[in-house]
């Protein structure tokens, strides 16, 4: 195994429970209440997936300006409701530590530019790190082309990639990238719910992981 | 089996993530960050054992009016966030039905009035209905001092009872009152969470629950 390929909300920064929040505000406000438990579970999906899975819940199609309207709306409530971004505990360190000693990697996020610029700014993710976002590919996840196109720039084969992920989407997209997965708690998944869905390792946070890499083989 | 205690947030009304949002913002306001999922993992115990679990994460002491004033501002932001208090799918029918049928039946819950006066009203809870709250009893969840007030008042011998939660400390204060338990998934614990924490069954919320009545053996 030769890199890592990092989700972010969630994995690297604490913005999950404000994200559900947001959405569950923004759903609200257009009279569309969908319960908490059931955002929580969508989350890290592309926001474009997600409004469309809100619109099966509901049992009526979303027009695409609606869900344009709601996408807009939860980013507006997500700044004012998070004004700061809080990086996970272990995560900045852990970034400094692959770097330090040369083990590749990079960040891959359903996210979207500038709305993640805080969060990478809040983790002092260099210019030259990889970061793949939601605007650099045609299919967010579970689809595996972030992660597919994130191990492209690193230069490195898929199977030689861990994923780690606090979302059950971040696992199946490692699987159909063929790549292996680790979970992480921090985004509020129950430790079986991600082992179920193909984690080969579940740490608490980047923290565990960050003194775990050696169980990986990542480091020489 | 005659009897159904139910715990209120989480499981009859969508509340969860506003509470858990709020405490972050609470407690990142005092100065004491923790990650949302941490608090997340803690809803349902009392306030005042849950500073306590923050100020051990924090790895110092908190002063009682250092709590208090995290719990004061907590209960301002929470009020703020969440104008309007949903009733999870199928909560406000389950209360109906089993008032119908006349299975005995009560809240037992930890938040407190005046604080839960707005859920019990979005429910249409009536003022005959058996409610036990935080101020009725000395020790809140995980102690089992809510649910054996609420058999006492709906006058059925607690291992007749079952109780209905969303969190562990629902399904562990349960088996401390020799009461069996069942989970519910609308609070954004795993499956799995709640079977190991002692849950009979698993229902995904008040709805499926209100469907599962003759699984439980409760119906004439």
């Amino acid at each position: 195994m030769r890199a890592l390929i990092l989700d972010l909300d969630g994995t690297l920064v604490d913005t999950v429970y404000a994200h559900v929040f947001a959405w569950q505000r923004a759903l609200a406000e257009a009279a569309m209440p969908i319960d908490g438990w059931r955002i929580h579970r969508r989350m890290g999906m592309s926001g474009g997936l997600f409004t469309r899975a809100v619109a099966r819940e509901l049992g009526r199609p979303l027009a695409p300006e609606e869900a344009e309207a709601i996408q807009a709306r939860h980013g507006e409530l997500f700044g004012e409701l998070l004004s700061e971004r809080r990086p996970l505990p272990g995560a900045v360190e852990l970034l400094a530590e692959l770097r330090e000693a040369g083990v590749a990697h990079g960040i891959a996020t359903s996210g979207r530019r500038p709305e993640i610029d805080a969060s990478l700014a809040a983790l002092g993710v260099s210019a030259d790190t990889v970061v793949v976002e939601r605007g650099d590919v045609l299919r967010a996840k579970p689809e595996p082309d972030l992660f597919i196109a994130c191990s492209e720039r690193l230069d490195v084969l898929p199977d030689e990639c861990y994923v780690i992920g606090d979302a059950v989407w971040d696992l199946l997209a490692a699987r159909r990238a063929r790549m292996l997965s680790v979970g992480l708690l921090s985004g509020g998944y129950g430790e079986d719910e991600l082992t179920r869905a193909g984690a080969f390792r579940v740490y608490r946070d980047a923290e565990e992981l960050r003194h775990s890499l050696d169980e990986l083989g990542l480091l020489p």
